[in-house]
């Protein structure tokens, strides 16, 4: 293999694929990046077996391809090379087996490679009717749902987000059982029905690589689901196990909606949260009383905090109801509007959390017994 | 005691006087922030026993004292309940004996306070006749020195920096016996001599509160040295023991001295640095070949790595020599020019770096044995 080509363009891609080598695996091949040159350009892949990662430089992005060929090389080590050779052009050539050579006008590497035929096989073949989406929209999705997984391996299932395409529409749902998330968006020319969980890690990592609001097409197999987004393919491992059903989790009817202005709501909340105990599981108390919402606290040897809110009511119940100041706040930075719905059914029944103008996005936390 | 201050005042202080609280100190009242409230304003204080400040809000920029007095309160509850009311007028008040109340229109906290008798005497009295330096100036002496202190607290004179005040001039020194750092600065109008050694870690504090390029007052006594600036005042605990004299290290004559372009020196140091490794002290070699420089380093089951730049020399005297590309990264660091002087006497004499231009910063570094 030898191959010329910018620096510049090669840490583009590089700085994607090294998000696939892990630094902490004790198989030293899957801390490697494998650099596959053709007569159509380069690809680079790289797998911890939970994701894996390949990108494409077409030809034309490359100086001169003078001999095919495959290498199997340290990620890390490539990756700070290329890092701090400044905008040059790199010659990459393998002069005996397994020993490769990077060259600059100034600086010259020689490094012991891996033995190609190591690097495991990483099963990218795509469909041919993925499901597209925006990766804006994909982005929001996650980000407003992800904080509500759980992170107990206990239950695996529940340390990935649930993806449920069906009847013309993607319902998403996170929940560690103390609360939940659920995002629905409309999908048009959905033909295929899936259900699937996919883990946080992987989809936290996949969204750091967006960066344009192209679209992202998403093939989902029965074992793993692959992202085709750019020049750049990933992909991610399913958790087994079924997602509990969590249809039935959210009513239809309400004893009590609240609306309120979602800064102020946060703000107080924020600072009633000074004073409690993460022991305690941050309780604290929400009471009505009319058109007024107090919010309390209190770490008894510390101190005590109530703080005054103006809300609407669509009727004259009156509620006390405690829940975590955590849960609570996560659930409000995920949502993006200037008032929020509060809806209750009693001091022992779920809190629903969304925008009055809108259904899309449910947020659920169950409240703590205090009263 | 009671009073109304805009939020925003408060803050601004409370953001320097935090950092005098400590959040691991065993003793309570150390974690702590007194408010001695007096008919010119307000004063804040903290103290961890290794530094102490001290900040003075004007009573034209409060809202009003209604009655003088005196609290201490726990500093990072303080600090994060005003930090979280936004922009806002705040009212504090002592409603019986260790009790207080803090009050905006819609929050209201109420928390227990310590024991005013308690909180230490800061001992802050000033010199009339301080030492005037520029806050810029004394921030870039320790920037271009601290790196080079010591983090072992076997020689605990070490791990501060030498300020050593005589003859017109502020001499600056920082070593951890591996390395030396020196800052030279002329003085006008110095009539004392000092010889005192400031803890790395407050010197780092110190300077994170600079913020405008006004001056800084240093009064210096025989166990602390006191810092003011602005409204602000900081004391810093002086580290006992006798710092020692590295006047003999730095030779006045030197076989060899090259010239080479800063960037390109650091951008090769730092390359050949992916090649070595710390249990080897981070090893490279530097050899002249006439008017080249090769600096190469190597990891056998890994790769070796050959860099090289041009370089002037002062004559025709040839080197190998070996060091830390660490210790050589950080000397370069604090360098400011396009080009710098590496002297040297031969491979097991000191490194000498400095800028061709100017003798206020020497950099040294002792060579590692390989050759």
């Amino acid at each position: 293999m030898k191959l010329k080509i910018k620096q510049s363009t090669l840490i583009d891609h590089l700085n994607y694929v090294i998000k696939g080598v892990s630094s902490k695996n004790l198989i030293p091949i899957l801390n490697c990046i494998k650099l596959e040159l053709t007569s159509d350009g380069l690809y680079l892949m790289s797998t911890d077996n939970e994701i894996a990662i390949k990108t494409f430089i077409d030809k034309k992005d490359i100086e001169s391809i003078d001999e095919q060929g495959d290498i199997v090389i340290s990620g890390k080590l490539l990756y700070e090379i290329i890092r701090k050779l400044n905008d040059e052009i790199v010659t990459i050539e393998e002069i005996v087996d397994n020993k490769i050579i990077i060259n600059t006008k100034n600086s010259s590497f020689t490094l012991n490679s891996n033995d190609v035929n190591e690097f495991p096989d990483l099963e990218l073949e795509l469909k041919d009717k993925p499901i597209v989406l925006s990766q804006k929209v994909f982005k929001n999705i996650i980000n407003q749902t992800i904080f509500a997984t759980s992170t107990q391996e206990s239950r695996p299932v529940l340390t990935g987000i649930n993806f449920k395409f069906y009847g013309g529409k993607l319902e998403c749902t996170a929940t560690d059982s103390y609360r939940l998330a659920k995002k629905i968006i409309n999908l048009e020319n959905l033909d295929e029905e899936y259900n699937v969980v996919i883990p946080t890690k992987n989809l936290n990592e996949l969204i750091r690589m967006f960066s344009e609001d192209e679209d992202v097409e998403m093939h989902i197999f029965d074992n793993k689901v692959i992202f085709k987004f750019g020049s750049i393919i990933m992909l991610s491992r399913i958790i087994n196990g079924t997602y509990p059903d969590t249809s039935k989790l959210i009513p239809n009817e309400f004893a009590l909606t609240i609306k309120v202005n979602l800064r102020n709501f946060y703000n107080a909340i924020d600072r009633a949260s000074l004073l409690t105990n993460e022991s305690d599981k941050n309780t604290i108390k929400f009471e009505t009383k009319n058109n007024n919402l107090v919010i309390s606290s209190n770490i008894p040897e510390i101190g005590y905090v109530e703080e005054n809110i103006m809300i609407d009511k669509d009727n004259s119940e009156e509620i006390k109801i405690a829940f975590s100041s955590k849960y609570m706040l996560d659930a409000l930075k995920s949502l993006d509007c200037e008032y929020i719905n509060i809806m209750l059914n009693g001091d022992v029944k779920p809190i629903i959390l969304k925008n009055p103008e809108s259904d899309d996005l449910i947020q659920l936390i169950l409240p703590i017994r205090t009263y």
